[in-house]
This record gives C-alpha cells, sequence and structure tokens, in this order.
C-alpha cells in the first residue's frame, strides 16, 4: 500500500479531464494537480519551452511527495516526456496507453490522430503505434484553435462556428477512411459529440484520459502501490481568470475544493 | 535630441503592428521590442498575473537603456498600467490616444470596444472616453477568440469561421448603432477588412496602434528627445514556435532582423 498521492500536471484546466477519469477508476486515490493557467496554452510553443515548463510542474509535483507523476497533456506527453526519464517515481504521460488502445480498436489498419500543433509536429502518436504494429497507416492533423473554444465555453453541440472549425480540421482525416481517432489533447472530449458528428458513427474516438486512467491503475496494482486511506485531492493554479469557475466546470463537470494560487515566478 | 530607442513590448507578436506604425510614422526612431511569445496570450489572464509579466517587461527594457516604453498591447494598457507610474523613463498605454482619437471622431456620441476579455473587463477605455466627454455611450465587447484565429492565420477576409465569430462578437455593438470603434486589442488591425465588412462603411474603425505612433511622436518632439542617428532595431521574445515567421509576416508584412530568444526563467 501507498497512501501518497498522484501527482496530475497540465498545460492549464485540459487535463482536468483525465483527472476525472482517475476519480473514475480509481476512488480511492487521491491527486495533487498543478495547472499552468498562468502560461496556458503549451500546445503552440517550442518543445524547448514546454520541457522548461514541464521540469517546474514536476519539481512542483515532487515536493509534495507524489507516488507517480501524470503529464495529463498531450503536448507535454509529446514533446517533452523526456523531462520525466530522471524522476525518483514512476512516470506517465498519456500517449503509450492512447497508441495502444486504438491500435487495438482499427479494423481497417487506419487511425487518425488530432492535437496541438507541438503535439502533431513531434510524431509521438504516430511512433508508438508504429512500434506496436508497422501495418497501421496514421493521419494527423493539427486542431490549435479547438483549445481556445473550449476554453470560452463554444462547445454547444449545434455551436456553429465550432463546428465548422472541427470540420475544417478533420476533413482530410475523414476523407482518409480512418475507422478509429485518438482525441490526442485533454480538451478535446469536450467537442466528442461535434467531433462525432463529423466522423460518423463508424468511427471509435480514444479519449487519452479514459486510457490513462486505466494504465495508472494496473501500474499501481501491480506495483503494490494502491491506496487504503486517501488523502483529499489538491489543486494548484498559476492563475485565475474570469472564466476560471465557468471553465472548470465544463471539463471536470463540478466546482473544484481545496485550491491554491502561486505565482509563476515563484516556480 | 535624445538617440536611445523607444522600448515596445506586447504580450507576444501583436504589438508589431505597433511598431509597424511607429516605423512608419517616426522612420528615424530606433525600436527594441520586447514580446512574451512564452506565455501569450494576457487577454484571458487576471490583472495579478498581467501586471507581474509586465513590470518583468519593463525591467528588460529599462536594462537595455530605453528612452520611453509604450505598452503595445490592449491587456496591459488597461489592466496593468500602473506598472508604468513610478519608471524613469515616459510610460506610454494605447489606451489614452485611441480614447481621444475615438472621442473626436464620433458624431452621434455612439462608440463601440472591442479587446481581450481582460480589457473589456477593466473599463479602462470607457473611463478615459468618459473623462474626454461624459456624454458619449460606450458599447464594449470582448473577442477573446480573435487573437487566436489571428495567430492562427485565418485571416483571410472571406474566412468563414472568422467571419462568423466576427458577427457573433459584434452583433450587439452594431444593434446599438455605434459610428465609431476602437480595435482595442493591437492584433485586431489585421482583421480591419472583416470587421469594416460587419459593420458598414460609414463606421469609423480606430487602429490603437497608429494612434500611439502619433501620441509617441508628439511626446518626443515636444521634449526634445526625437533621434537624429537611430540605432538598429532589435527584438527579443520569450520563445519561437513553428508558426513564428508566419505570425510575424501577418502582423508586420516582413521578417525580423536581430532577434534574440530568452528563455522565461530567465526574466
Amino acid at each position: 500500500m501507498d497512501n501518497r498521492s498522484i501527482g496530475v500536471f497540465d498545460s492549464g484546466l485540459g487535463g482536468l479531464t483525465v483527472v476525472k477519469e482517475l476519480n473514475k477508476r480509481l476512488p480511492g486515490e487521491s491527486i495533487i494537480y498543478f495547472g499552468d493557467t498562468g502560461r496556458v496554452p503549451y500546445g503552440t510553443r517550442s518543445s524547448e519551452t514546454v520541457s522548461l515548463y514541464a521540469a517546474q510542474a514536476e519539481s512542483l509535483l515532487l515536493r509534495h511527495d507524489v507516488k507517480m507523476i501524470i503529464a495529463a497533456c498531450g503536448t507535454v506527453s509529446s514533446v517533452a516526456a523526456h523531462t520525466g526519464d530522471c524522476l525518483p517515481v514512476k512516470f506517465m504521460g498519456v500517449v503509450a496507453s492512447a497508441a495502444k488502445e486504438a491500435a487495438g480498436a482499427t479494423k481497417n489498419g487506419r487511425v487518425g490522430v488530432i492535437g496541438t500543433t507541438a503535439t502533431v509536429n513531434s510524431g509521438a502518436f504516430n511512433r508508438h503505434i508504429a512500434a506496436i504494429d508497422s501495418g497501421i497507416e496514421v493521419f494527423s492533423g493539427e486542431c490549435p484553435l479547438l483549445v481556445p473554444l473550449v476554453e470560452n465555453g463554444w462547445i454547444d453541440r449545434e455551436d456553429e462556428v465550432t463546428r465548422l472549425t472541427v470540420q475544417r480540421y478533420l476533413a482530410p482525416i475523414r476523407a482518409a477512411g480512418v475507422d478509429t481517432l485518438i482525441l490526442g489533447c485533454t480538451h478535446f472530449p469536450v467537442l466528442s459529440g461535434i467531433i462525432a458528428d463529423y466522423m460518423g458513427g463508424g468511427c471509435v474516438l480514444v479519449n487519452t484520459g479514459r486510457t490513462t486512467a486505466a494504465a495508472a491503475g494496473e501500474y499501481l496494482e501491480q506495483s503494490c502501490m494502491l491506496s487504503d486511506s486517501p488523502l483529499a485531492d489538491r489543486y494548484f493554479f498559476t492563475d485565475k481568470n474570469a472564466a476560471f469557475e465557468r471553465t472548470v466546470n465544463i471539463l471536470m463537470g463540478h466546482d473544484l475544493e481545496n485550491m491554491e494560487f502561486i505565482p509563476v515566478d515563484s516556480l
């Protein structure tokens, strides 16, 4: 048994969709979450800058004595996973488990991946899928505007701007005939209705939060590190703007307790 | 005469539209520009965080011995103008000159203001206009998604997503019958064609970059601080992503020389 918390971090609030899945799958575990809301988004930054920010987040979580660290962010998992290599605790991104799920789900050997610009340019999902089955063809597309659309709450399934944006981004991937699509950014599950409408019912959507929560649970179980007396969840953020509460509710489904705000220059 | 450079800063690349106007209006002046591309955007952050970032930018520019500092950012000018109060050089935001221009331009006493969420929530433009003429009615609207639309290059005058987004944001302001509209964010001049199409030819668009360049020129002239032997322009940024060059060209109209990249944690 290990009653320490699971450390989870993200560029901002998107990683809360992963926390939601962790809470569902591992109700006995507690979470310490760090969201870099003072510097979100990461997906349009260089890998050097994302790596610097990721290292600062990992240091903060280690200071809070977590038993493992999950990068609940498609961008960090894709371009800054090396920052987790020499940590003294288990590190897990969202790419490996989602790639495995997609490789298992596809029947026609054609998988789509959507994510931020940094994620797609990194080719991380492609490499992971190729390592499982080099016969699978991967079609990826960057969707940078979906993050601000979610953060601004334009998420209604009938929202014309968001539907048009999804359509413009996904047209080449749908045309490629994929039967499986990885939502490679933690903001995207919020838009899964609109994405499913456009891709059609025959296309399986892979939610990286769900696959990562399952992988984290397996790891803790196999390592006999599950908790039998969880602490309270805690949340750290680097900024709180006017839309904070609304966005938290969009992503998490409810308000958060035990929040602390720490300025960026004290990281 | 004062041959030191003018210091200009912005959350990222948007302030380059102000540099463009400064170059046009004051060709004998040199510029030192700081763009916080590692933490852009500011317009969806709290005023505390924007103030912290603005103070760091001002310190950097002072270390480069500038003769005045222009916050070429609607958000900083609106919520963090106090950071310029105790600087040892003249500080200028983009609000005062644009408010003056709009107050002079309106014939029906109805002025619109669009900007980021932080800018609009601050009420800074409203206060400045009221101080000039309390009879003018101001109708303001936040347009947070216009910044990522510009940064992603969806700026074609016929772009359906951008036109729909402009329409959704501006509908209440057009309905209010304004005859003058302040583009209160340095990204917006790039969309002036789309905005003009929606607002109609009778509506004057006020470009804050243009009014600020004129105000800076007047100040330097009156203070006998114009340059007679300008240095080369220099540009500092905290990140360079894959879209950097393309966005610079959208905003500035050409590439930049003399660029340096400095990581955020060394500010």
